[in-house]
């Protein structure tokens, strides 16, 4: 009873039907041969395309910091770029994170491939040349790059762990790097 | 063959087998019945304390909060208090995460309870403390506070799971929300 698919077709779909599963259950709880069962082919026709779990958890993680990055990208853009659209790209971090939270933890998970080294053009790049351009004078760029990381991130977790409530304007006064004094 | 225990030691005893536990092991895998073995203990003898393994975890928590509470004060007396002590305390929080990544996890999981409202002498209360004292003119010190809370814990995170390599000077460095312009 397995659908017929074309190659590039069935991979779509295979990644596409992994990403729901991530959003409802968990990362861990992933099986290849449960992607297979619900896209209705073989767990054979799986492992032509991810010949294991981890090859799939690595695709999504790629395709996730993909649409992080073009979030990222329209949000600085709607902000009009400079020190503005940098504060808008932590923003779009933690709402990504909030909005896809099985695909967030999947791409920073304990063991996952690093997620600044994964793709040239991923939002690990972007942070790094926008922080090139803006660190304050005398600042190293690297720890201004790290300094914003790290506080959208960790706003992300907190949020995601129900640390602290979610709060659309906490969001854009924490991530907002030029009000830390 | 159980042990005899007083009632006061036979939890202490419990609590430290479960810290261990969570370091070898992660929280998630503990069942109150491996603690009792290990104790060697009765498993209803364990109930009596820790009816379930909830409320093992909540006091696992309660006591991590506590010694980070401890070891953050004992940073800012070192560093000389003020805004040299609050840095230091950011920095200590991503050492302690470093040095008990279970435990780490552990108080701050989903789900678990909120780490700010856990008990009044912890270190979310004494980061308002600090927060209201030496946030910027004209700037919100609960946003100043989530701000400061958010870096240590998004660095925290990014070198638990691999992201950031863990550097020391970087720690300093990246926590010292003296440093953004």
């Amino acid at each position: 009873m397995n659908k017929p698919y074309h190659h590039g077709d069935l991979r779509a779909a295979l990644v596409a039907e992994a990403l729901t599963l991530v959003e409802e259950s968990n990362a861990e709880n992933i099986s290849l041969r449960e992607v297979a069962r619900r896209v209705g082919v073989s767990p054979q026709a799986v492992y032509r395309h991810f010949p294991d779990k981890a090859a799939l958890m690595a695709e999504l993680a790629q395709t996730g910091l993909a649409r992080l990055a073009v979030a990222q990208q329209a949000a600085s853009e709607r902000a009009g770029g400079g020190s503005a659209g940098f504060a808008a790209t932590g923003a779009e971090y933690v709402r990504f994170a909030l909005a896809n939270p099985g695909l967030f933890r999947l791409i920073f998970a304990h063991g996952a491939a690093h997620a600044g080294e994964m793709c040239a053009d991923n939002p690990m790049s972007m942070l790094r040349e926008a922080s090139a351009a803006l660190a304050p004078p005398g600042r190293d760029p690297a720890a201004f790059a790290l300094q914003a990381w790290s506080i959208a991130h960790g706003l992300a977790m907190l949020m995601l762990d129900g640390q602290v409530p979610v709060d659309e304007a906490l969001i854009d006064r924490v991530v907002d790097v030029r009000a830390l004094g």
